[in-house]
């Protein structure tokens, strides 16, 4: 791209540049404004999900002095949801959210940096990026699509989902109608359910007419908000399908190279605050959410029978290796990814496994 | 603090007064520059602790485009380790970092923010700080010391320490002979045993000459830097003591709110980046340090027994009230925690929890 088109696109006025350009030179390179726009996969208020970009959006204005701002879309306002990569990949706009596992028909190496049947959660996938090469192969990944990736945030352990049937062995899957996407979803289908796709807004009405028997979302902060506990009757843990799915955020390359160094350095540091901060609202406000299902509403709670977790386990090994022979990169992070979770998985066992079990052994 | 008071103590030059002043107010502002100097408590080099400090400073450099930057001096090099909370205190230098419970000689309060026996782990710390009231609570406790404090980072779980003698019933605490300082000591003095203090460079050569029983440290990633595989048969886990030790940053408070509100954000930004940062390497470099302690040192790993750790559990109870009744805001701290735990320790247990326990069942 070259430069004049760049200033078009980052949409900085020509009044702007005239206004600095009678200063020194470091000065009128300090004094350039971006205007950026981000667009979404997520509905309008959604918390932690769309209030983190928001927030992203605020903090990058914050500690750029207004250098660079970033007017957040939620989805389909400005593109439909699953668009967002596209979009920001073309240079329509420059930032884009989601999860990385939406653009798995793309390439099905992103499914990685999202979510991993029982693979490593919020703490493990944060080593990952951060203190092993996990990043670095999710930038290779994006590269090819002209885009550069940030993760943007963890879930946490998911809930394992909404059921109106028990699942007490790994039969009981067989016919069972469930709404769960992704490799998940592969999962239960080789287990011999029956894999039902719907968008938020038909859940619900589908739960309860008895046009699927159960259905994953997220957690107990976000499956209050839709009113699950009113549609099933049991609330099964872990969400073993997804053990702490990362959000993601990308930036078109080009643009994002052709910022000044500091204003990269801000979206990296804003980027990586937000990790931080969403993980923690997850866990706040889940355990508040918690209390008002189990005490108020009355919900029931199951774990998953440890044999049915075994026997998922397994299917999800399968899932895995199929979906890996789906593409060279896809190969490459699946080992990156399942050696790491080796070396990490064994020092989360005597820390924070320990731990748990010293604060409610039986749990 | 007056204004000209806080420019000579900001270190700002006359010169770079003097540059600045020709342009518009507004550039004024934009190109005043900060050299601060930092105090930490750690040894020069220490991984993630150190290396944290170091990082920080290069981070703010970078996101402020050179307009704050941080010279940072090791425990020792500009003042004693634990004379940098006092000399920040007193603006006597700018910044400076060690973990809370070194300045519970000041206020009791200080140790919730750093390690509670039995306590929330590293990802409970965090929703505390950023999605309950800890961090607030924490302003509050060091507001009298004219300091603002900012989470830097946490171990994760810690391990047990170091043992040459079992310990198989909470009776055989009776007479053991540990370095383990804090809240911890507390307990396993309460428990029968002699708490013995030692700087780090005096702990091998006791534990090898019986001097000491046993003494805890981190993790794998520094223990095995202090070679106690040589001089200690047993190693425990989990940190029951240390379960998410946060450390700290602190700033002079009147230096802090002097500066532009774009550079407290990006000092804000850079240190919450920094407690994502720590933690990934804790917890990626720990695994590997424990592949080399078991495979290589061929070190024996012991957990402690459930009973010993129930009843190690209810004298740290005991020790909380009792440190709880030392100050108004020790109260006020303890309480809140408390019942932060409560709630977020509900939610931990039927994801993080269920989750490892699906990974690894007997772990």
């Amino acid at each position: 791209m070259n430069r004049r088109n760049f200033l078009s696109k980052a949409g900085i006025s020509a009044a702007a540049v005239a206004a600095v350009t009678t200063v020194n030179a470091p000065a009128v390179i300090a004094q350039k404004k971006f205007r950026w726009k981000m667009v979404t996969t997520w509905p309008p208020k959604l918390p932690v999900f769309q209030e983190g970009c928001e927030r992203l959006a605020k903090r990058i204005g914050e500690l750029s002095d207004g250098r660079l701002t970033i007017q957040v879309f939620a989805g389909g306002e400005l593109v439909p949801p699953l668009e967002s990569f596209e979009a920001v990949s073309s240079g329509t706009v420059e930032a884009g959210s989601g999860a990385a596992y939406y653009w798995a028909g793309k390439e099905a190496a992103t499914q990685w940096f999202a979510a991993v049947p029982f693979g490593l959660n919020a703490q493990g996938m944060a080593a990952w990026f951060h203190g092993g090469d996990g990043l670095k192969l999710w930038e290779e990944t994006y590269a090819p699509f002209n885009l550069v990736p940030r993760p943007s945030g963890s879930t946490g352990v998911q809930m394992g989902g909404w059921f109106n049937k028990k699942i007490e062995t790994i039969d009981d899957y067989k016919g069972i109608k469930m709404r769960i996407p992704g490799l998940g979803g592969k999962v239960v289908s080789k287990a011999g359910g029956t894999v039902v796709l719907l968008p938020g807004g038909e859940i619900f009405t589908s739960l309860e007419r008895g046009v699927i028997d159960a259905t994953e979302w997220v957690g107990p902060l976000h499956d209050l908000r839709m009113g699950f506990y009113q549609a099933a009757k049991y609330y099964y843990y872990p969400g073993w399908h997804e053990p702490g799915t990362y959000l993601d955020y990308f930036f078109n390359k080009h643009s994002y190279e052709s910022l000044p160094k500091d204003l990269q350095h801000i979206i990296d540091a804003a980027c990586m605050e937000n990790e931080q901060w969403a993980l923690a609202q997850f866990d706040a406000q889940n355990g508040a959410a918690l209390q008002t299902l189990i005490n108020k509403h009355k919900v029931e709670m199951i774990k998953f029978p440890d044999t049915v977790l075994s026997a998922l386990r397994k299917l999800a090994e399968e899932v895995l290796e199929e979906e890996a022979a789906k593409s060279p990169m896809a190969k490459k992070v699946n080992e990156s990814f399942k050696k790491f979770q080796k070396v990490v998985g064994s020092w989360g066992s005597i820390s924070e496994q320990a731990y748990y079990n010293s604060i409610v052994p039986k749990a």
